[in-house]
């Protein structure tokens, strides 16, 4: 059985979780790939006392492993930016193959790191860095290699799913945040979940792969969900919406939409469905049509499930002396489009609206003349005479879908109304069809 | 670019999807496989005019492209047993590699089929029988390849998962599998859906692939849909569960479980979630725990979808000359393990009963007696009062989860009381935890 040899830089949680999961399946793993996978070494910056590494060499610097002439894969799963890829570059440079979970490193860094893998011949490999456990990465490039993709859309990160859940009940946001920290769900400073940069990350990546155009995660349009209120769960859910913290990849003929923020869904679709942690992606196909990819995005043993997958994966083209390639990002660099990201004013989008209208009459039919001028139309409104509080009424519109720009212009002209106050909330909306 | 050459064999449903996908798509699939992808040759017994084959040779004899010289990779879309056999193996014995869509054949004679593969250093790829469209085999065999699995379910028939839905509206079996039928979901004759056998023919695979065990559809359990009423949906969904048709196959140390039968869902579980003629698939690993695929089971082009993507996994493969193969049943002939299907008995499974008995005082006592005598945890019980019909009177129960010996042992005795009438109504029930 050919040999192959895994060093690990990064002993945290997906580092330990990579080497638990290789360690113990190792049967099944050689089972399955045909090749003897063995840790040969782990680095990381601080020692951990707490796993037993079975006699594999430990050091504090990464070096250690990234200039070993015996590895053949080194795992990255330091993470961050700048030292990250510097490893990564300098295994690169070894002739060694990376596997990754680093998304903000491949979204940010990913056209350099790929071309510099091109050129030597390695692969650098990134399943985990999307979805954690959930394989859509292989579903995408893969799975669906037939399929014109049109559009992909998921739950991609599972803290801002967890605090979206809990606030069904009626509780507030930052409540939910403050017990989102103390399970460990999120960070101290939980900015990069809450507000997007993450699902951004994760984003940019599927769109990639999916659509064959470059990584532009500086395009990507990120809005959090730290302004949600229970009362617009409420009202979404009374509309047959729920509101999801989604990233949304469009391709269409003028180019790409990427965009991260909350979006009514409709509650019975299945993606409505997914609580608490998990993700869950949706494919749109020329061919499949919808496809949903569903899991636990992170983890320790969930995301080593990922980076052992690749892990398998190399390890059989390096024992096998191909030199078969999947394209790093689907589609062989030549095929790749140039397609740029869309304005957030070009993005099609339905919308939710909530309107704080003095309780005069006509109100509602001047909210209505704006849309409709501004060739908007409505799909439901409602308005909650019960709710009038210091002569305010709160008019709730969804709206069929239109250019942002529309929307834009029509909410400026809202706000300009003598009989509306302040700002007009807008949360926009998806019906995937 | 390196060419590859493809021939169709069957141009029905699933011929004419692959056809259309791989032609409309052609520039996508060369950007993503790096292959120039030809139809080449095009056989099926019944000429087809409503199809613009674009110059491809037709022959009515699928030996014509069988025994062409110049294809590389044979598609077999005929569908059936013999004739499918003798064309694939004599395709293999010409050194092609074979796609096909065809779970009778593979869950029936894929041992043969994949050792004469073997032999011949050809590949046989059969995403496309599993689940149609949802790159499922693709998941297991290689997204979840670090992972012991450890259970797969789900639903694997659209037909039936439409004739349930529909049931949930209080309508009766019959009436909506003539829908179906005058729908096109259902054939004439619906057997092969609706008593399970296709989805077991899916299910034999799934669990090959995810265990590493020998294909043994002979020794899986069918049961089918069609004693299922609107009055057991009904009461199932007050116990909080919806029932759907499953595939189950469960690893345990004595051996799998591999069985197909209507099944109670928590209603909050996903999978309860997937409505219509659409398929998903839950599949548990050790490290990943549980995640689902879920799309299209059927259709012309969302079955071609998962033909295609297969042609483009070997296109890669030939187009490289790499003699890599991922083995055919996840894990190398060599690592495969023997275990055996488990008998129904041995099967582990919670249960809903529906007892009519007689309205007599005592009678709930003798059940719970019998139950418990024989080991047998109550989850919950309902008594319908008002429902009292003759002086008979439905007691519904859920259990816990026992061996199905002991539940055949108390339902023998339970159908022995004179305080009962007639036979007790069993459905099996799962939790997924
Ligand atoms: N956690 C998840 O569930 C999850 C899921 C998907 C993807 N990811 C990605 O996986 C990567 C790792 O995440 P994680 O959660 O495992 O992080 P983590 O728990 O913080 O682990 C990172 C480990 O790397 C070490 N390290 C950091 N910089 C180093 C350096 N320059 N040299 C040597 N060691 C260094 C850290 O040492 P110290 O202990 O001294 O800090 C720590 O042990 C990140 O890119 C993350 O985005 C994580
Ligand atoms: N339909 C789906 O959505 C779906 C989904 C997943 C998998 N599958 C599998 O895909 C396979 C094909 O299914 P399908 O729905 O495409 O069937 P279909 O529509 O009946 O097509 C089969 C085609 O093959 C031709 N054929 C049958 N036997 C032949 C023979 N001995 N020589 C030459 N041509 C022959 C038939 O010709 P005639 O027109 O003369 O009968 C027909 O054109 C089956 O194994 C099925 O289980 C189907």
């Amino acid at each position: 059985m050919k040999q192959v040899s895994v060093g690990i830089c990064g002993l945290g949680t997906v580092g330990s979780g990579t080497f638990k999961v290789l360690t113990r399946n190792a049967a099944i793993i050689a089972g399955r790939s045909g090749c003897n996978i063995q840790i040969t070494r782990i680095a990381s910056r601080t020692p951990r006392t707490d796993i037993d590494l079975g006699g594999v060499p430990f050091s504090t610097d990464v070096y250690d492993v990234v200039n070993d002439p015996a590895i053949d894969i080194v795992v990255e799963v330091i993470g961050g930016y700048d030292a990250a890829k510097e490893l990564v570059l300098t295994a690169i440079k070894n002739g060694k193959h990376v596997v990754t979970a680093n998304k903000a490193l491949i979204a940010e860094h990913g056209t350099e790191i790929f071309a510099a893998a091109e050129k030597a011949g390695v692969i650098v490999a990134y399943e985990a860095g999307v979805a954690g456990g959930i394989p859509v990465i292989k579903a995408i490039r893969e799975g669906l290699a037939g399929n014109r993709i049109d559009w992909i859309a998921g739950i991609m990160n599972g803290t801002g799913n967890f605090i979206l859940t809990e606030m069904r009940a009626g509780r507030e946001f930052a409540g939910v945040l403050e017990e989102a920290k103390a399970l460990g769900y999120a960070e101290a400073d939980p900015t990069f979940d809450v507000e997007g940069i993450d699902a951004a990350h994760k984003l940019t990546i599927l769109a990639s792969a999916g659509f064959g155009v470059p990584l532009q995660f500086n395009k990507a349009y990120t809005e959090g969900i730290s302004k949600i209120t229970p009362y617009d769960i409420a009202h979404a859910e009374q509309l047959g919406y729920r509101i999801k913290h989604l990233g949304i990849a469009r391709r269409r003929e003028e180019g790409i939409e990427l965009r991260v923020h909350p979006t009514l869904v409709p509650q019975d679709h299945l993606i409505a469905r997914v609580d608490g942690v998990l993700n869950a992606i949706l494919v749109d196909g020329d061919a499949v049509g919808q496809t949903m990819y569903y899991g636990p995005g992170a983890g320790d043993e969930a995301t080593g499930s990922a980076v052992v997958a690749d892990i398998i994966d190399v390890a059989r083209i390096v024992a096998s002396g191909s030199s078969l390639r999947v394209p790093f990002l689907g589609f062989a660099p030549e095929a790749m489009e140039n397609l740029p990201v869309l304005e957030m004013e070009d993005v099609q989008s339905a919308y939710y609206l909530r309107i704080s209208a003095f309780d005069r009459p006509g109100v509602l039919a001047e909210i209505a003349t704006i849309l409709s001028d501004s060739g908007i139309n409505i799909e439901s409104i409602m308005q909650k005479e019960f709710e009038v509080k210091d002569g305010r009424i709160p008019v709730i519109i969804l709206t069929h879908t239109v250019q942002e720009r529309q929307m834009n212009g029509a909410i400026a002209e809202l706000e300009n109304l003598p009989d509306i106050d302040g700002k007009v909330v807008r949360i926009r909306a998806e019906n995937f069809n």
